[in-house]
């Protein structure tokens, strides 16, 4: 019996809103129905922020109804507050990602609002899409940025990942959310927190996010893996990295995820090589920035055997 | 009490043998000096290969003369058969390394010859090193190529690796080195092999030496670490892979190696700043190469706490 792990694309919010300059409507869509159609179920595809602030994202509306024209994907889209989580809903997404910092520091200069503010906005969301009809409501999910240090403050204690994600649990969200935000995490730091959290939240799923600013990402997801957690987010290209500061960089590569999920025999339902091809869909649209990956440069080994295959 | 992991140097050698311009001699041993001055323990400076095969090692006396003289560097050499380890010996280095190929089709293009032809070298070479004064026998290591899979095979059966390192632990070897040449392993794959080569050899220290060819070389130095293994090869910059072989690359990058044990616990007695200021003597010496390394670009994490420091 093969066990699924699910890689969420998230390159079309957390890699885009790095860029400036942004990225054709049409070419975006591309990349939806390109990695759809590889295999990907869910993706993140833009952020509901006020357009002045985030020209990226002016067409999130748009993007939302294209890919919830396809079949089979989850469409989901990151809201920084209820403003644009009453967007999202508007918009029809199937599920809103709020984020709030463990860092207050992080917090106040991603939100300019204390964590715990963050969290009685959190509990505004939960409440308003509690108001919502059940066949309107979308999933909520909540990540927890800097759940392994954060670039102000540096390292940040686990004791304080763990109370914010049982609050955060507590407000009833769907899904809880570690995120490395800026790469401060290694697998042994992984295999604890992930433990830890999980064994506070209840019974509330808990994925992994991780960023490879210093190397260690797809060995955090191996060890991620060890600990049971089952669901990924990634970015095609390793899509990410802020021209602004020096050093930072992109989620881990999805191609390379996947490639390692199914080299541990774990079934992704994602062709690789389907992956691959849709970075032509960055290369065209995405002029000048750097696409990272090693499987994609490299190619597949030879005679590879995707784990539901090895298994049957 | 904090466990030691070293790290070795393969840089000189895996990196350069890939790199047709020769490295300057005086650049070579900066370099060396530099390393052995972060800490670094143990460096594989050279091949005994015929200068007219590969002219990069064609101060391999010079080099290896300049590295014996800095403090506390065993200083190794790669040696390709009993004529190579002749010349190693001669030369005063510490530590032969040997190297054979699990993959029949991958040793013959390698070495010209079968892997049984190789075993047979390697026992001529472990015999003429008996034949020297215990004062200036060098130690023995071989490595066992294409581990994991091989280009021309693909995947290699697990039972070929245990059965050839029986047969090289038989041998008389000081230490075994299971190389992942082509990026074929995976952490999964990593932990049952290490498990059974470790279970077969009886005693003979096991090392690791994986190249990141598909990105999982950081996770694979991970996993290694969990089954026990305390011995990694690496390359500063991650040098390597060929200039004739598209999507070959180098070596787990030495400056991320430390980082990942360092962070995980491990003391590797190395200062990674240190390490990361040696860059520069590969960025002069090997103009137009490309550097790689994640944790140079991103500088170490604020208030990070080397493993010795965090003990103590």
């Amino acid at each position: 019996m093969v066990e699924h792990v699910d890689i969420r694309e998230v390159g079309l919010r957390d890699g885009l809103q790095n860029i400036a300059t942004p990225m054709a409507t049409g070419a975006k869509l591309d990349w939806i129905l390109a990695e759809a159609a590889a295999g990907v179920r869910e993706i993140e595809v833009c952020s509901f922020v006020p357009p002045k602030l985030l020209p990226q994202f002016a067409d999130a509306q748009q993007v939302v109804r294209g890919a919830l024209a396809i079949e089979n994907l989850r469409v989901s889209a990151l809201v920084p507050n209820l403003k644009g989580a009453e967007r999202g809903a508007e918009a029809g997404v199937h599920q809103l990602n709020c984020v709030l910092s463990v860092s207050e520091s992080h917090n106040q200069s991603n939100l300019r609002r204390s964590t715990a503010e963050s969290v009685t906005d959190l509990k505004r969301i939960a409440a308003f899409l509690e108001s919502l009809p059940a066949d309107r409501r979308p999933r909520l999910a909540c990540g927890l940025a800097t759940s392994f240090g954060c670039s102000i403050e540096g390292p940040v204690p686990q004791v304080r990942v763990v109370a914010l994600a049982g609050e955060v649990a507590a407000a009833g969200v769907d899904e809880i959310v570690l995120a490395d935000t800026v790469g401060y995490g290694d697998p042994r730091a992984v295999r604890s927190l992930f433990a830890l959290v999980t064994a506070e939240v209840g019974g509330v799923p808990v994925a992994a996010h991780f960023h490879d600013t210093r190397g260690l990402g797809v060995a955090n997801v191996a060890a991620a893996l060890d600990t049971g957690v089952r669901a990924f987010d990634a970015s095609l290209c390793g899509l990410g990295g802020c021209p602004y500061a020096p050093g930072a960089t992109g989620n881990v590569v999805t191609e390379d995820i996947v490639f390692l999920c199914e080299a541990m025999g774990f079934d992704t339902g994602i062709d690789i090589e389907a992956l691959i091809e849709t970075r032509k869909i960055l290369k065209a649209g995405l002029p000048g920035e750097a696409l990272l990956g090693q499987v994609a440069r490299a190619g597949l080994p030879k005679k590879f055997s995707y784990a539901a295959r090895q298994a049957a």
